[in-house]
């Protein structure tokens, strides 16, 4: 067999014309219940791809979750995918993953290619770059259910899951000002994505509550990338008054920075207090055992996913639900702390 | 819109019968090339999900290339999905990921439902359960290349892209002999994973070189998951003749295991000389730095990638290509010599 099975061959082997054929695939009601079957189940078994929505005759369902993320690389991500999957499972459904690689041409290309492979669902956790939502509008006008998790954004009648991370970013910060810190350094990821920008503002929150003064030394933006841990570290070297405390927003960069500053002799928390963003299991690998803030990854994928398939079974309408705000956790290691 | 479009309601917006609709959309030779681009090209504007190989008139193709992997959590796996994606996106192919969590069924799952959403290509790394490869089949009889990387089988005409693990387990193992080690155990993956039971005979081979003598309890066959390294624990503490070397066939268990010793007070190296296996980046984070065995995954990635598309671009045929041996390396690192 070198060609693809079309429906004109269906329709010989079947010996009914390639109208038929389509109709019975596209489930038309002009078509009888046993015609369809006959015709679906032989399609099915000759390998021809029946169009997702065809193929559940009665439900037009692909049992189908589509679900894009900037990037596989992290532990939180395992953890929010482990959760969908497992509720995705429960239900029979089964979950399709691209990744963005934080590219909004790419996220454009991922929504296009998991659009057109029928799926009954659409979970979004936004690439950095991702400034225009065009590329999800056909997913509301065909009342696919869209659900953003993590890094999400206003987008009109789409729940968003995450934790509140202005709180989480303000509790992180205080820990260190509680500790001694009197001049910390923020190392954010891209302040143009909510996640980032919560925190970036809950530490200033914290800065301003506790009178200590912000300036643009004490932010410094990046990718978050623990390859560029030496950018990081010039930052901190040439600070004219040193930092006594550093909150990263992840802990894998926490790590890098680490290793890189006791390279240097610099010593942990004596010197600098450091405390980072996700409970990642690396931080209790560091020695010192890294302080971070728990960003329950697991749980959220669950919520995520039973909220998709509530919706998918009818049981709620999630296009009217409002933003699901998760529990997060300061977690205070060997890294911080002020008697050591 | 409360219904997904049909060909029904294109044929009566574009003024056409059903049928032509359906021929254009397969790409039926008795449609003008201008019809099928004027009737596919509303459609495609219009929300319709076209059949994938009819959306590409001439080439029948999706650009789109699926991977099935065991599960998402290693550094590994991810090294390996970001070489695949490098090679996919410079020649405009979008990869599709699904995991398979260690199940045969899921697997099966997973290959039905990238076979209906229509890629052109397959790359799979084989779940610790399959033993039946049925639902690879399809994939095969309508020439869609297929190629399994890192765990792998047996499949006829289909390429295989991994290193050579049985070499890697020797080398490991002759290592901590060298450092000294008589009483060698090996803590490994599934073995009837052909990854793992290559190890463990590389293991083997190595303690026959040397004359070491191998019983049951050298040993211990795990799912490598480092939560449960308290079994792992057992089995050492419970051993009559004591430990004086472990090679682990990852490099999360072993980091497990170097912690929950040195808590019960164990010295590493100097009491039981350690190796892993992957070059996962905690192995430079973990106290003492763990030797193990580099297994390059971005390139192991790039070249999968680089097989699958010239396949695709009808420069080579893989499916008459040999096992492609990626170099794994020794790397020595404190966790395993002897004089410290």
């Amino acid at each position: 067999m070198d060609k693809k099975i079309t429906i004109y061959d269906l329709a010989e082997a079947l010996n009914v014309s390639p109208a038929t054929v389509s109709r019975a695939l596209n489930n038309h009601p002009s078509i009888s219940f046993n015609t369809k079957k006959r015709i679906v189940s032989y399609a099915q078994s000759s390998g021809y791809r029946i169009n997702k929505f065809a193929a559940n005759l009665s439900k037009q369902k692909s049992n189908t979750i589509g679900v894009i993320v900037p990037k596989l690389n992290s532990p939180f991500m395992s953890d929010a995918l482990s959760g969908i999957e497992k509720v995705a499972n429960e239900h029979n459904y089964n979950l399709i993953i691209s990744q963005s690689l934080e590219s909004e041409q790419k996220e454009k290309l991922n929504a296009k290619t998991l659009y057109d492979s029928g799926v009954d669902a659409l979970m979004v956790s936004l690439a950095y770059e991702t400034t225009n939502y065009e590329h999800f509008e056909i997913f509301r006008e065909q009342k696919i259910p869209l659900l953003f998790f993590d890094r999400v954004d206003y987008f009109p009648n789409c729940p968003t899951i995450l934790i509140d991370n202005r709180q989480a970013g303000f509790d992180a910060t205080e820990h260190l000002i509680q500790q001694g810190c009197k001049n910390i350094l923020h190392v954010s990821g891209y302040l143009k994505r909510n996640a980032y920008n919560n925190r970036f503002n809950g530490f200033k929150d914290a800065l301003y509550k506790h009178k200590l003064k912000f300036t643009p030394y004490n932010l410094y933006e990046t990718d978050l990338d623990p390859k560029k841990v030496e950018f990081v570290m010039e930052h901190i070297k040439n600070s004219k008054e040193k930092f006594d405390g550093i909150f990263f927003a992840n802990d894998a960069m926490a790590v890098a920075c680490i290793q890189a500053l006791l390279k240097e002799g610099v010593q942990i928390p004596k010197d600098i207090k450091i405390i980072g963003f996700n409970n990642n299991p690396v931080s209790e690998i560091i020695q010192p055992n890294l302080s971070t803030i728990n960003y329950p990854g697991y749980e959220l994928g669950v919520l995520a996913g039973q909220s998709i398939i509530s919706h998918l079974k009818g049981n709620i309408n999630i296009q009217s639900a409002e933003s699901i705000l998760l529990k997060h956790e300061l977690i205070v290691r060997t890294s911080s702390i002020s008697n050591k």
